[in-house]
């Protein structure tokens, strides 16, 4: 099922800024049963949406560990992005014309928190689970920090409880990009497409790494470089072009800007400290060749959760593994997530 | 000493075309001797430059493995590049202007070729040790697999014999980004710049990998994310702008589209039979956290080769170790160079 929830009141940001006017798209599947105590909840990736069943394969299946016979999956587009939620490309209502540049800045906590409206919109109390990957996971991660009590079950998949140095080069890079494209700028919600297109791109290096790459974009036999174009351009600028037929270069920077803000240990005394009061049962996931949230800092955060397992899935993809290796992940999630 | 060769014929590339005008800049250290037997050749990379102990510090030093009291060390700036050598800012004598976008590709076979010339200009017959590192391997491996008999020994560090659908990758990640500035292809020396800036952001990412950035960009305490400008992003920034000051679009553009013609076996039944007629001594060294040539592909380039030992320098710099641990290297290479 498909919902939009309009909060009819200010959202008050992190910034001290506001956003006079909130809408929340959101999916759910499946059906809340009577003592509300069957919900998932699912924090999506940066230019994700909220429909589950459509970005994360063989996830919300029957038999699968996100079983709509079963649970009751909510998942909401993310302030900033454009698949129906409030981002760059909505109203402002101050102009009567879209943000685009003039979007405030949106922190993963603002977004948690918007998750925490939509909860009560949606009547839901308790969350039996709550999991993200990647830049779901941090907001998943900030939302049990702010309301640990509220939780039985965290799956945290190849993320971070702070954004590092890394990722956050790896984002200005990508805000390098856009910004080289002088269109982006202009209010079109054209504008920076082939920054967008380019940052993508760098994106796809850091989520497939070298073992993606060389696995699955060899040239044929008898290719010539001096006359022949090789397959590993031709996928970089098609994956470009595919993010630019269903996403904008605003509502890009805005979520990359809201990534580098993540730390769930600002004003809770550090990360430790934050972890440390989470209750819930946690199940922290690493993908062997991720190099973006690496095994050995997936094993870290889950040793600083206080009821935590770590397991660790094969795969070839790095990061995008998640999205890839669905078998691995519903054989070590369904127990967890029914036990 | 600095010098110029000016190739007084039109100089063939691979591709069919020509250069009707070649200089090659290059930079020597050290003499010569008698028997004409210490000549020790290096190959540089990228950005680079001729001039060897500006850019590889302690190694050009009386003690170190390129000590000009014993070697006589050559290094030729490549074609395409802007440091004398003949590139995209030079005259086209077809228009009396400068190439730009209209610079011929040059693969590294040509590059290779050129490097020849300049030996025979310089008088210089048998060559006791060839070095490269990066697409200075690249360089390295496919003059030796032209004149394997030409060569004592063979150095080399964080290469390939092949550019892998990984490099490409980047290597067109970062041509989309310079494209995304449109005011590349503008015939001005400053044409793509922000582009290039972006560029450079991209490599750097793949220099130095996840390591290298989260030990030396972390935030001081007290950071505010919502407020402060990441020490990160002003490190991306910082070098983009740095490049800006000594490079061009046009010449980056070149070596990347050289780096990716790479393939030692290319009308040689491949790269392993290329590799195989290697006679000279070979040392391969990887580094332990580069992901752009990895250790495990640094072993199997060494254990294609006929006579070869594989030795791993151990840095959290990533492929930029390679500049950094000079010690590492020192300690290994100069044995092995006077042995």
């Amino acid at each position: 099922m498909t919902g939009y929830y309009h909060h009819d009141a200010p959202f008050l940001l992190e910034s001290g800024e506001k956003l006079s006017e909130l809408v929340i798209a959101y999916h759910t599947y499946g059906t809340l049963n009577q003592d509300r105590s069957n919900v998932v909840w699912v924090c999506h990736a940066l230019t994700a949406n909220s429909d589950v069943a459509d970005w994360w394969p063989h996830t919300v299946e029957s038999g699968c560990f996100l079983d709509p016979d079963r649970w009751f999956v909510v998942c909401a587009n993310i302030i900033g992005s454009c698949y129906g939620t409030t981002g760059p490309l909505s109203e402002n209502p101050a102009t009567g014309e879209p943000y685009y540049s003039d979007f405030p800045l949106v922190t993963i906590r603002d977004i948690a928190n918007a998750h925490c409206l939509l909860a009560s919109h949606l009547g839901i109390g308790r969350i039996h689970a709550l999991t993200g990957s990647s830049v779901g996971g941090f907001q998943a991660l900030e939302w049990i920090a702010a309301e640990p009590e509220r939780f039985d079950k965290l799956i945290l998949i190849a993320t971070d409880a702070k954004a590092s140095p890394w990722t956050i080069a790896i984002d200005e890079t990508q805000r390098m990009a856009i910004e080289a494209d002088r269109t982006f700028g202009g209010k079109s919600p054209d504008a920076g497409m082939a920054g967008m297109a380019a940052a993508r791109g760098i994106g796809l290096l850091t989520y497939r790494g070298g073992n993606g790459y060389n696995l699955t974009q060899c040239d044929a036999a008898g290719f010539n470089p001096v006359s022949d174009i090789h397959r590993a351009c031709t996928y970089q600028r098609y994956q470009g072009e595919k993010l630019c037929r269903r996403f904008n270069a605003y509502s890009y920077v805005s979520i990359l800007n809201s990534f580098d803000t993540h730390d769930i240990g600002r004003g809770r005394g550090g990360v430790a400290a934050a972890l440390a009061g989470v209750t819930a049962d946690s199940m922290v996931i690493g993908l062997s060749s991720d190099i973006i949230f690496t095994p050995a800092e997936m094993k870290e955060l889950s040793a600083m959760l206080p009821r935590s397992v770590y397991r660790e899935i094969d795969s070839a993809f790095g990061h995008d593994g998640f999205l890839v290796e669905h078998e691995q992940l519903n054989n070590i999630l369904k127990p967890f997530i029914e036990g």
